[in-house]
């Protein structure tokens, strides 16, 4: 079995999805917990200065959304063809397009941008957006792509908690029921289940 | 041959390279341009309710990444296994990251907030990561991936004056003269040169 080991900080967010599709494929991992003041001294040994990084059998892979898909193709949770993982990979493109938008809200420091910005999303953006999402996992089967689990759920199921934090929508859940609908497929798969259970207390 | 379309706005930026590796590998395509005026009912009728869509057969598709690498892979620009295509796909990540740097800086309208953001990035950012993409295609032999061509130079080559552009960085080709030369590269293959011979005049 590979020796694999999960770079992060004590977070979620980006390396959640990671860690839960190694659970799913039974593939056992160290989670390398990254503090503020070890951040410096990692950094340039990753491939792009940042985190998460994936270590396989010593060698330092990064970017989430590439290892999802590599460690998916590898365990058979992509798509068929290259015509299915073309699906797979544009929901995954689009999910990333909501969640750095749900990011720039959260993290702009200056509060009356940060109402106007609000404003404008909220009016403008989330509501199609997440029509269009709701729609696709409804398309699916209740998955995000080609109407069966995927990698793409992965992504989904480790980001999920964090957008409903970042946008303070705590009633993502009842607007949208597909989407704790979806998180809930993931985190309940016998290994992830077993997996969570035993996972540290982090954001 | 596949009947295939591509809907953008009258500009270069995210589409081009699409344009570029469809030239490059002899298919046909349409480009429809869309104005300002037709947005609006053209949106609809998209998968995420964005551009770059290209239609392949009367079936609508999106995401640039996502259609760069499913035509790479259709036509022997991806890699040779999976973990070759691991590779591609976490450069392509990191270019996009530095993309969304250069736009989020280009497109802020806050004179004071984007001097500060441009401090921030010129001192803290760009500079490692304009170092890290230069050695990463010096040890590639000139290519950003796999050492040899592939999906991802025709991204990098259709962004990289955009890039620039959105950097106010002229001196970009001096301080990595990778980058032109890559960009070259790509410009120079004699299909792509031809198609960028006949192409329209836009940004």
């Amino acid at each position: 079995m590979d020796n694999v080991k999960v770079l992060y900080f004590p977070l979620k967010a980006m390396a959640e999805g990671i860690r839960l599709i190694l659970a799913y494929v039974g593939q056992d991992f160290e989670y390398v917990r990254i503090s503020e003041e070890e951040w410096p001294s990692v950094k340039p040994n990753t491939p792009f200065g940042q985190v998460p990084v994936i270590e396989i059998n010593g060698k330092r892979h990064a970017q989430t959304s590439s290892i999802l898909r590599y460690l998916g193709k590898k365990h058979g949770l992509g798509g068929n063809n290259l015509e299915e993982d073309f699906e797979i990979d544009q929901v995954v493109d689009f999910f990333n397009d909501l969640r750095l938008r749900a990011a720039s809200l959260h993290y702009e420091k200056d509060e009356n941008k940060k109402a106007v910005l609000k404003q404008e999303l909220y009016n403008n953006y989330f509501p199609e957006m997440f029509t269009r999402l709701n729609d696709i996992i409804t398309r699916n089967n209740g998955y995000m792509a080609v109407g069966k689990l995927t990698w793409a759920d992965f992504m989904f199921a480790g980001m999920y908690e964090r957008i409903k934090v970042m946008l303070a929508m705590p009633d993502l859940d009842e607007k949208y029921p597909k989407f704790k609908k979806l998180e809930q497929t993931v985190l309940n798969l016998p290994k992830v289940k077993e997996y969570c259970a035993n996972e540290p207390e982090y954001n």
